[in-house]
């Protein structure tokens, strides 16, 4: 098998291990004499499956109990709506940080069924290059929550430390950098994402909620759109994603096996720490846009000297299959997503590349 | 290789030749290098993918050019608040014809976001066991649309015509007989179910909306619910549920080689004239509760003389790996379950089932 070397922006590489067991027991999942698109969603077997990954989840991150952990479907862009829908009302406000596209579209969602206000904004000349320094925030200390993006998937950038929001719980978009290494959960009221990125395939999206701020949600939108309806009935409530969730379990496991969250982070920082190495070794070659501490750890942006040299870069890139390295049409240039499962070599690969095509034409 | 007899409710079986594709393809998607699970929904490959899984259900069904076909994620039951939330509004009324307990949660979610009537309902102490003649609807024809649910999963009823509504759309949940046979899509305003019974995996529900419907849906709702944003985007607005929408398509084509819906009619009326012959040859033994007039094609609900005998009959069924055989609860009994990829020859053997049963036990 000649496998590619996979630097999609999401959905992106899982674990060839996974893969290879999710194959070998596509046709009978444990035994049941049906495939895993076959089994029933209130099945004993699937619930074990479905309880695994939540629980797997909370030892990876150490989510204590008081936060609830849900699978929806819909997409994170779902989550744009549901979570001002839930959280928002008459005379409750919530903060948003506004540090590119995909907080852009949490804002104006949120302003299409409440009022939020943007408590900073890095945007500057249509682009964003860096995450806001705590002094930056305006926060309002009634807010009812303070709404970041932790990873910004199309401008490259990443919060490397959260911001200290008082006593306002902090909802992150974790849509591309959730699990990427340990962190506090403690400040966070609510964390969702798409699990296409670092987490598994698209079509289930992760929610984690704190009781608290669920109790806070509200009982007179749609039924459907209520986190208290998927929290009550352990996602549950109607037939959950079933094959994504079990991939998602899968992939938990894996983390585990190879070391947990710690193991993972030190994974992310060598590809990191390869990829901008090279940027920085040619840096009249490579112009990365990107404030140095706000650099994501996961997508890498960069520029060549001109767009003739950019298209040489991505066809020669071809014969390396090397997929998924043109960056985002609003940024242009060259965008490396390095998600949790994109192996060792593959970023060697790709930097070897990188300083053999500098070196020629620089 | 011991495959079960699926007469799950839903998620349920597959085609066996659709599961053994999946499985020998899934670690190189058309010669990407990547699993499917890993490819980016902007591909040329996956659009490939996701246009044919369109055109193969517009062929089949005969959906002409003015209805759009949508692959959205979150399940049916979000659609019971999508179609009101886009279709309601302030003066404007939908009739919903109640006929089991979908029609009734789709009820629900209406009145949390407008003003639905109830055009009838077949409702006797709290059962549903037929389906209301043309005579007892009481339509409004200023009504923007009458929601029906095609298919009955629970109570095992199923409209065998449907009603007419004059120039009042229908709206229906085809949720548990999408495909089951040819129809006239044409009194039709919209159409949508999940594919996890009669269409494939849990994860991915299509709505089908006509084109003067999807002009009159709303603006001023959230965009990620809005019928029109991915209508616009052709489903690629966020990132669509990848992998079910890939088996969806190889489920189509399976159908078209076997022959079409035609033929998936005539199995489909093999299937269940067998389950009901049995049924109908112990009358005494096995009681359908349901109108022969209103019996469905795809579950088939009875009861026996008593539960120690439904228990006893459960408990044998395991011997013979038939799965998924006990009623709902609010129900009780038996449920047999038979959609359209579960094998002539499982309902066969459940049928002899059922006739040895009933000798040894009348
Ligand atoms: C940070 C972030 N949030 C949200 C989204 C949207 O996710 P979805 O396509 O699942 O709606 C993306 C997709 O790339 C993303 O990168
Ligand atoms: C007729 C009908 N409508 C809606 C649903 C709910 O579907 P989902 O679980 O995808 O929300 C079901 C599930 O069994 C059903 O049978």
């Amino acid at each position: 098998m000649n496998r590619a070397h996979n630097f999609n922006p999401g959905p992106a590489a899982l674990p060839l291990e996974v893969l290879q067991k999710v194959q070998s027991e596509l046709l009978d999942f444990a035994g049941t004499g049906m495939s895993i698109l076959e089994v029933s969603h209130r099945s004993k077997d699937y619930e074990a499956v479905h309880n695994a990954a939540q629980s797997l989840m909370r030892e990876l991150l150490g989510i204590p109990e008081n936060y609830h952990i849900l699978f929806l479907g819909g997409g994170a862009s779902l989550q744009f709506s549901m979570v001002p829908m839930n959280l928002l009302g008459p005379g409750v406000s919530a903060d948003y940080v506004i540090t590119g596209a995909w907080s852009q579209k949490a804002f104006k969602e949120a302003k299409l069924v409440g009022n939020p206000r943007v408590a900073a904004t890095t945007e500057e000349d249509g682009k964003f290059t860096r995450i806001p320094k705590q002094e930056e925030l305006q926060l309002d200390p009634q807010a009812r929550y303070v709404h970041i993006t932790s990873n910004n998937t199309i401008f490259g950038t990443q919060w490397h430390t959260f911001p200290n929001t008082g006593n306002v719980p902090i909802v992150a978009d974790m849509s591309s950098d959730f699990l990427w290494r340990p962190f506090d959960i403690k400040p966070f009221g609510l964390i969702y994402g798409g699990a296409q990125k670092n987490l598994g395939p698209a079509g289930v999206t992760v929610v984690i909620i704190r009781d608290d701020l669920l109790a806070l949600c509200r009982e007179d939108i749609p039924i459907i759109l209520r986190f208290k309806t998927h929290a009550k009935d352990n996602s549950l409530y109607n037939t959950p994603p079933v094959f994504a969730i079990y991939i998602v379990k899968l992939v938990l496991e894996w983390i585990k096996e190879k070391g947990g969250l710690a193991w993972m982070e030190q994974e992310n920082r060598a590809k990191a720490a390869r990829i901008y190495g090279v940027i920085d070794s040619y840096p009249e070659f490579y112009r990365a846009p990107v404030a140095k501490d706000s650099r994501s750890f996961m997508n890498a942006v960069f520029r060549l000297p001109s767009e003739e040299l950019e298209n040489k870069f991505l066809e020669g890139a071809k014969a390396h299959r090397f997929v998924g390295l043109k960056g985002h049409r609003s940024v242009g240039g060259i965008r490396v997503s390095m998600y949790n499962y994109v192996p060792k070599s593959s970023v060697e690969e790709l930097a070897r590349y990188m300083e053999e095509f500098a070196r020629a034409h620089a």
